[in-house]
């Protein structure tokens, strides 16, 4: 590969790019992004060789769309336009059916892969981007039956690069369990921090009495609300269901301590340890 | 101190006799355990050097009851039945009003500190005892002024040696604030992981699609059922207005994910970001 483009110079383009460059130490990356400031910071960085423009799609080997899902839509069809016959695209979002459906028909359909690494941080831009965030994650990767089987090679050297495995799911099936596994995970971070600075009139009381239990359960609400505003958007119906089952459960709880039946609240934070086997599984396969 | 009596050899307790036996390097460990494996655990891991019966209480110099607070509001005042003039009596659990008021009145009431550690970890035993794990955090003590003055000097010395600091609360107040950024984080993320658990029959995909923010919200879901309930029965009230709160931020949450308002979303989002500025107060200040 002798031409990267990298549209949105944030955490996880930013650190995408950083593994490639060992990779394809001889390529030129280039750094497009809305935000100056960002795009500036990116090459200072080392993220990106060069601040370019939509111009350089026609010459790009990899495009790499690291940008909230909301604007990703509304571009993606237009880099299509762009590129060449030897161009690769790949987004990163969070939400796969709509980003999927944007491009369904398009003429250079078969240029684009449909990828989410199950990777990053609460922190986000340029300055926030580092070598091995992808490192044994997972990258999800949707319809891969409608990318060319050549760029799914190209895909394939690239993601061994980064160290990731793949794994690859129909976009309702990735939308579905992501509303679960992540997105209600950072609503429930950012509701519960909501209810304790509602509630902590002092904050001094927060700082004092908050273990690390609290800040590892709250970490997800610092993150960007740019970045996820959309992606509720986009996943909606999943997340009012992964809401809804959420709430109910919670409900459930309350009425449990109402009723003074602690067999029941036992009962089911004793089944609910069960994540502790989940989260070792975690760690053991990736 | 030449009699130290750990009562309840877990995590907290053990960890805590693990720094102390540095500071009163000729002092007898004692352990006292209604677990009798946990208690020959704690000696053959080092955390104590006998396992005792109650009858050693009368020569303590120090006991530390670190069992469930259901627990140690029937043990409490059989222990200060028990011990000797030049005894500290201390508790470290996680409610502080019930405790206290079993002790109201309490002859030896003045030999009592009731003493909560803001530290811990999702683990539990003799075995996840560790050095160190109280350094740079919070003792909260309840109702200095009903110790006695003197043994609120060794106490003070005591939490030196673990490299705490100390602050001061009402147990009403520590309970009301506990609930909110202890209780109700593990209840969230209790509910969090059932929830996702009961949506994925095919555990296969929780492992695959949970990134390190699924990880970091549900950790608190390891935690002990046998130590926790007995916390939310004490503390009830306040663990049902903490609930209170956080179910009705999820349903407005919900309401403006239902009704498309992805501006509130937004908004709600990026006010609770005010947590980075309070987890950074933590950071520095502990």
């Amino acid at each position: 590969m002798k031409q990267i483009v990298l549209i949105g110079t944030g955490l996880i383009g930013g650190s995408m790019m950083l593994d490639l460059r060992e990779a394809y130490p001889s390529a030129v990356f280039h750094g497009i992004d809305a935000d100056k400031q960002h795009a500036a910071k990116a090459k200072e960085l080392g993220l990106i060789d060069l601040v370019s423009g939509m111009e350089v799609l026609s010459a790009a080997d990899l495009v790499v769309i690291a940008i909230p899902v909301d604007a990703t839509v509304q571009l993606l069809p237009k880099v299509l336009d762009q590129i060449g016959e030897q161009s690769l695209v790949m987004d990163v979002g969070s939400t796969k059916e709509a980003i999927c459906k944007t491009v369904r028909g398009h003429a250079h359909r078969r240029h684009f892969m449909a990828a989410h690494p199950i990777a990053g941080t609460e922190f986000s831009g340029p300055q926030a981007a580092h070598k091995g965030l992808f490192g044994q994650k997972t990258m999800i990767v949707c319809e891969v039956e409608q990318t060319a089987f050549a760029l799914q090679e190209r895909a394939k050297e690239i993601f061994e690069h980064l160290g990731m495995r793949v794994r690859y799911m129909t976009p309702a099936a990735h939308d579905r369990h992501i509303a679960y596994v992540s997105h209600l995970s950072h609503i429930s971070s950012f509701m519960l921090g909501k209810t304790v600075i509602q509630e902590e009139e002092n904050e001094r009381d927060i700082f004092d009495l908050a273990g690390s239990g609290f800040e590892s359960t709250v970490r997800l609400a610092k993150s960007s609300p740019a970045m996820w505003t959309p992606i509720f958007a986009q996943n909606r119906e999943h997340v009012l269901d992964s809401l809804d089952g959420y709430i109910a459960n919670l409900s459930r709880f309350r009425e449990s301590v109402k009723n003074n039946d602690f067999n029941a609240i036992f009962e089911d934070m004793e089944q609910t340890n069960r994540i502790r086997t989940i989260l070792k599984g975690m760690e053991n396969g990736k």
